[in-house]
């Protein structure tokens, strides 16, 4: 229900059937099949919802499609539809069609979601905004950091999805038994991948699964790297919190002060779908000999979930992020809340060689121990302006803007 | 596209439009709407595919199909709808409905192997099988013993079933905060529940997701014994083996002879998508506060697929099973073919009162080693009746037969 | 490095010995052995580690435990040892024992938290605070509610753990082939089960794992419930929210103001270790013929993991919550940072007769938008008292106080 | 209870110990801190155990270790120990050593295997053994091509290992708030990766876990490559199979001709573990903010287990494969006991010239499904040395021989 984005339609029943017809037209043409077999390959000749019933009914969608296919076409052509072809072949192969789909409409959606991360680190190179670990306020950093560790993430997502669509695919043929007997020559499978524009693999890989469970990895730490910074936003956008805020956020009809993050949410459920889909997917590896009884047809749905699954999540969080609205203030205002604390560090070295380092340690602690502003506890201590400047968050910061410039500047070298 | 049996429509788009809808019509009831609004609570008068839509675009099913029945109704009429409740009660309500449904068309298709497999064990109770550890033949035993143990496997996958729809389900109900506040007393919701036949729980459970992943155990173990007996149905029907066939084995057209055993691959496919589900709901129950950002979202898709799978998978067991052909025959070829290796271990104890136990046991070791038959080996040290007495697997079952009658009569005396 | 508590004793290799030991002795006795080889089976008369090595050398714990046992007593009882048993009766019911035992030691855990959060959901039955869906605020209710909510799920956990200890179990005897056939008699899996305190099985399980599987249940649903609770208290633990707060938190040595609440974010982790546990424990269910090649063995890790994890995670939610610190001043507080906005259904209702109901609307509405506070956004509509009435969230508190007794009833009438 | 071989001692708690170790003392050194410190950094001077409940009862290993260290040195270099650092810098770090060691380890293994797998596929190119679908003989292939295809995804899966070793690591250093506020320069991230021979990384990674999660890949298709293998070599090893043996089979003591595949049931097993432990690290890559609460110790155990399950799943597998025993004669005589149906497609072919394609085709169809030998069948229709070169399995091999050479001169070129 929640599938969003271009990757819907690429990996629908609809865009499954063209991609098989694909494949059995690119295999009529590297066969010399009669012109008329490949022009009959078009979804819209055929009846969707029909085949997918025969599919459930026999456990194979490979089967009533070839025989419709044969219907399609005159019987001199009929005898080279699929000719020497395995079911497996052709669905394996159509797999790899719908994956370098998908993983190129996914690739533009986390690309558009780092652009936006890289938009929110160069603007916020500089404001700075409590870190927090393990959800309390530790130090200051700035939210252009924050946004750069998204945009590096994300820009590494996005990489492992183009190196997979570029150089994990291959077409898949290899006839009944994988031997190629039933071909006039092992030079087929090159044709095919010619007319494909895939890679031709060096053994038909009916029962070695690799290339599919290796789209666990690009899709699943994808999925993870969303789910990180789909949760960021959630928690910056808490009432309590309020230093993001989505641009389109969700409304309720009853209760007309909420403002849900959406996107946020919605990114992060179609992110949490990963794992189990990996899990299935990387259990389904075991093809017993040369054809699976029953590990192939188990990968059908996880492989479909999962690059569904991703695609969503990406467009969600592409969405949350393009539109995301930022307040400085409120971030400014709580780093305050802690009266200081988050400075006790740098406050304590500088109290030091007044008081001594212990009475300066337990001085600092118990202040913050009783709830006390730093800027009172240590008022006799330090000039107004000394103590001010130590207080300060915008000076304690580190590394953090050039550590963000850094991360702009490997994003900005990208090719 | 393996999705079989009815459980394939209880779970579909259309079904789950139904469910929404009678909930609402219920709530319209138990709240006192007027009939207008129960009276148009009816799947055929909606678009499902625009709902769809509307719902991936909001992140939400319930926000458009309450837009929709207010707007099939009258003004004063709609004002009434939905009134006091919130998204995420219609849909786990609803889900309770789908899951009360589905749960039991499941219960019969696994009920209908467990037939099957007490008709096997019955016919079989005295037939005579290599029992096989390790997949390598280990002593003898009886085929209708492990009818009977697949039996009980699905008799017990068939109790959890049933328990879990009886009752692990409840009404969901308590408005936006769960609070109940926007109802004029609590009542309603046992007014719900008797409106739905569905029990009323002692909180509203929205973040307590134990009802939702309570459904992991029946559905998940369900998988895991159709798993073990569809696998085995593959394992005896192999060509080598040859003990079982299916009835309406598929084919294929270039290859006359093949046999294949769809049923039990199919079977065996759509139940190695239980782990992965499993694994998805039982991460996603931790919803924060009182409404989760993300994990009850994350529910909708597993808690489909489960369902949906287990009863794809019960189907295609319960079709396997009703026309399995046994070859008894073969069944006691194949435990021929050791050379009586399969009572080593009895013909060793018989001999070793007559050579001493250690000559004994080196006779029988030597042969077994030598692949001699052992009738060959130990013909000088039995009369020949006697030796085929004790090399005849028949006679050496111990208790299958009595484990087997055991297990038919727990069968029997089910409700 | 999590694992804590006492389940950790209890799932440790020593503690595995002991539960084969156990084994044996009880086969020993209720075979009419030596008394001499169930007094040789104590734990500390064998070298852990080096049985340890042993097992991960064949592959099978008991092969050397059997040998360093029937070495340790007399040559004339060694012929008892283990007699007619095989590996997997022993390791199978050596399981038994540890999960009845690890299972009792986790609802002692989960009732302890259990009993915290009903201390919790008595003493802050009309507190009022924050509802937040989807991690905003939406509308008041009480943190007892909240409590009780937690409560009447770790009670629900409970349940089901000890409805699992307590008839889930039993005793696995069936020898090589499951066929008894190395007994005299079937009866000895009674005498069995009666020296251990177990049920007898309808049958010999050895590959059907039902009984295995079904720990996921427990276990599963207990760790999600407890990542519910724990999270909770992290997400109420946060500086800027600070209505909980761990009375043992973890401190920083460079950072003196960080309260981490360690306990729960401990919790959270091991929790986090079930569904992956889970989905290994049902994918390995489909053992092949009388015994698996390699399922079984992928049990043993998942096994022990599950119930360690779980164990852990109860253990460090009932220190939690055991200490948990309430701020019942922050939780009011924070209900007034959206300037009445928490209650704006309710005020527009009370506006409505007096202004018209469209204008009652678009009056509150706007000013919520604007950050303007209803107090004085609606004073002149409003005598200052009512709009004090209307505007107070510990008024519109729904039927939470009801629900919090009803659960705190429910519990107290437990056994 | 099954890890086995080097990775075993790679990952125990003493090797994690001492990689911390290495971190710190990497760290005093980069940092110009005494000599003293760094020469303490060694696991034999620590009680590994003592450390260890220390972990648990904090719920964080570095805490009690930098405690421990700083006792070990002088008060003057104590001040330097772990300075600037946070516990998650030295974890990590440490993580990516015991990874690196480790992937080592295992491509070893891996390839071990591998050569194997390379030398059972030169010395079986010709030898004809049956291709099996679905468990059913389906066609000729030779036992070559199907040693290559396991060598082509071991290649694989070495590569993957070795690829992520090589250049997927990284230091981890940034300081309680990942803005390096605590260090003098961000140079010291240089310094330590040199010390370590790591690469360093454009930003500290402490909340985007992709370089962990990354490790699934490798580590989870490595174990499904396994699976498969071992998952052949026991399906040939079946009693009615009997074409492949394990060289150093587990026996049985009361069963003296059981052959048990136990390296190839324990590799199936240990790679069982993969796809939950997969599955975990996915699912905790969500980390909140600048630290998670929870999600990141919970990488720990699932981080350990997954390279000791495929390390140990690829020590037995490099085990079984280096002692595989290859029967041909087997081979051969199970390739005839279909009487020729495996030929089907090629005698089919020969006869339509003869009687007409519609009558070939069906005396062939009737003759298999008669279980009637097609020598028998059709000894009217050819000259018995042509029937006997039609139905003679070794000359219908297609383009296996080539396809094994090919695998074979492209392992031969791997560096």
């Amino acid at each position: 229900m929640l599938a969003a984005g271009p990757v819907r339609a690429a990996t629908s029943d609809r865009a499954w059937l063209q991609a098989m017809l694909d494949v059995e037209a690119a295999l009529a043409r590297a066969g010399g099949a009669p012109p008329e077999v490949a022009a009959s390959c078009r979804a819209e000749l055929f009846d969707v919802a029909a085949l997918g019933a025969a599919a459930a009914e026999s456990g194979n969608p490979v089967v009533p499609l070839v025989r419709a296919l044969r219907a399609a076409v005159s019987p001199e052509a009929a005898r080279h539809v699929h000719r020497g072809a395995t079911s497996q072949d052709i669905l394996d192969t159509a797999a790899m069609l719908v994956a370098r789909n998908a993983l190129g409409l996914i690739v533009n959606d986390v690309s558009a979601a780092a652009e936006a991360a890289a938009h929110l680190a160069a603007a916020h190179r500089d404001t700075p905004v409590a870190a927090r670990t393990l959800m309390q306020q530790a130090l200051p950093t700035t939210f252009g950091l924050v946004a750069a560790g998204w945009l590096t993430a994300l820009d590494g997502a996005a990489d492992r999805l183009a190196a997979m669509r570029d150089s994990g695919l291959a077409v898949q043929l290899g006839g009944a038994a994988g031997t190629l007997a039933a071909f006039d020559s092992p030079s087929i499978v090159d044709r095919l991948a010619e007319e494909l524009g895939l890679p031709a693999p060096a053994l038909p890989w009916h029962t070695d699964r690799t290339r599919i469970a290796d789209l666990v990895w690009p899709l699943g730490t994808a999925c993870g790297v969303i789910a990180k910074v789909a949760g960021d936003v959630v928690l910056y956008a808490q009432t309590e919190v309020g230093e993001l805020a989505e641009g389109q956020p969700g409304g309720s009809s009853s209760l007309p002060h909420k403002q849900n993050p959406v996107a946020a949410v919605s990114a992060r459920a179609c992110a949490a779908q990963a794992p189990g889909y990996a899990a299935t997917l990387l259990a389904s590896m075991g093809h017993e000999h040369q054809r699976a009884a029953g590990a192939w047809h188990a990968e059908w749905a996880p492989f479909t979930g999962l690059l569904r699954a991703t695609g969503s999540a990406a467009h969600w969080l592409a969405r949350c992020l393009a539109h995301l609205r930022v307040d400085p203030a409120r971030m400014r205002a709580n780093l305050d809340i802690t009266g200081g604390a988050l400075l006790a560090e740098r406050v304590g070295a500088a109290l030091a060689p007044k008081v001594g380092p212990t009475e300066a340690h337990d001085l600092v602690r118990d202040a913050v121990a009783g709830g006390r502003p730093l800027a009172e506890a240590l008022a006799e201590h330090f000039a107004p302006a000394e103590l001010a400047a130590l207080l300060d968050p915008a000076s304690y910061l580190g590394a953090a803007p050039a550590l963000t410039d850094r991360a702009l500047k490997l994003h900005g070298e990208r090719p």
